[in-house]
């Protein structure tokens, strides 16, 4: 087996989002929108089993969903310096560079599209995430018009560069939540989108997802103190879903005083390197 | 006016293709597939009217649509290293990074599949390309499964990164070409689209796109003995459509002597910078 094939894949933070189950996952998905961050997953193989994440023995279901997809046996090697748990779809991303390497290493000659399907029904089905392998796959700002993977969703996105800062204060259940019921989260994230394909802009973006927050009834104290914090200062925060992590477009955070870490929107999507 | 923005658009190289022409600019298109590539075209605004590419006054039929169709009046100052006319699509790319910074220095507030739309419009009615702008907004190795602007159109994409070379003998005239009769390049761009769609790979996209070349009768003999000596050499070269240009992948050029441009494969799609 070679072992030289490796991927990157951005960290997504999504900023609202409407949820939109089915039973086939390749339909089932969400819509909304948010930043891919130069900050992301690398993934490799090594010969063997099981799985590493960042140096640890670990489990990411949505992993092994994607090595039995493509009947795949290795031992995958995910490195990242992003926090876990925290909204930047880790779990996607990792299932998506997955994909990305076996297809490289065992050539099972796969379309990037095919292989972005193995990856969200993947995650789909781990119950892990919803629109964060799509939004990795592509780049940029990217808005989620229509849920699901590539042969049923649609994608647009914001054509905006710059930085992105982001503060984490630990998890949230993102099963708890997108496994619950959603019937205000959803409303609360529709309304958002219309909001954004109207003036697609990282203000309104911003501005929404704070809405999108509140109305959703997401929003931590802890969360809402740095948000407060960070327009008071005259920038642009968010929370990001679902974690509990702010992030701001700019450098709205340190602005506000905050340590923050500090990354850019991702001009890549997924890809081998 | 803020002077400020700029895009990078990168060069692609259409391997194969079909014409889908259509009344509505946005329906017409082609299906195909090639590779973008690092070198590309910034293009950045200054104060007044009139185009510069390279220093020199020029006029490139598709930026003018998209400054019509966006309503603004400036300089558009377009640079880039690739060759004119020889298969890049270089006006493609200064249209689509031309809605890209008119959009963020005029605060047009329109997304990317948006500016895309527009920018493959100007490019369709101007008669110069067909599938260029959709593949360079995308990135990676394009397969343009629908023709049309993102509404309409279909993309794939090959999962592959690495290096590209290219030689170029000089112009061949894409509107006669795409203008004439297509009946006999058009059956040929579909059966190496089936077959790349069964099989997506880099091997299989050269490989089709020498076929393409023979069976649209396109391969000038120049172009066909430079193919020949890289396959003698083991590597994997095709005709740029439509330039008198060869591309390969990987090192296919360097190795059989010839003095190439070497280049990769471009990771990002169109992008403000």
């Amino acid at each position: 087996m070679a072992t030289s094939a490796s991927a990157f894949v951005p960290g997504h933070v999504t900023g609202f989002f409407s949820a939109h189950p089915n039973d086939d996952p390749t339909k089932a998905g969400s819509r909304g929108a948010g930043v891919t961050v130069s900050e992301g997953v690398t993934v490799r193989l090594e010969a063997g089993n099981g799985l590493e994440l960042n140096g640890e023995p670990a489990e990411i279901e949505s992993v092994d969903r994607v090595l039995g997809a493509l009947r795949a046996t290795a031992r995958v090697v995910v490195e990242t310096d992003l926090p876990l748990g925290a909204g930047f779809g880790v779990s996607g991303a990792a299932a998506l560079g997955t994909a990305l390497v076996i297809n490289d290493v065992f050539d099972r000659e796969l379309s990037e599209n095919e292989l972005v399907t193995i990856a969200h029904g993947a995650e789909v089905q781990a119950g892990t995430g919803l629109g964060d392998v799509v939004a990795q796959a592509r780049g940029g700002v990217p808005i989620r018009l229509e849920p699901g993977a590539p042969a049923h969703g649609a994608m647009d996105g914001i054509p905006a560069r710059g930085t992105v800062e982001y503060v984490s204060f630990g998890e949230l259940n993102t099963e708890a939540i997108i496994s619950g019921e959603t019937t205000m989260l959803t409303a609360a994230g529709q309304r958002a989108l219309s909001a954004l394909v109207e003036e697609p802009t990282v203000e309104t973006l911003m501005e929404n997802s704070r809405r999108f927050a509140r109305e959703a009834e997401l929003l931590t104290p802890r969360v809402q103190e740095v948000i407060e914090d960070v327009s008071a200062a005259g920038g642009e925060a968010a929370m990001a879903m679902l974690g509990e992590t702010v992030f701001s477009v700019g450098t709205g955070l340190s602005d506000a005083g905050y340590d923050a870490e500090q990354c850019e929107i991702c001009l890549t999507g997924a890809h081998l390197q």
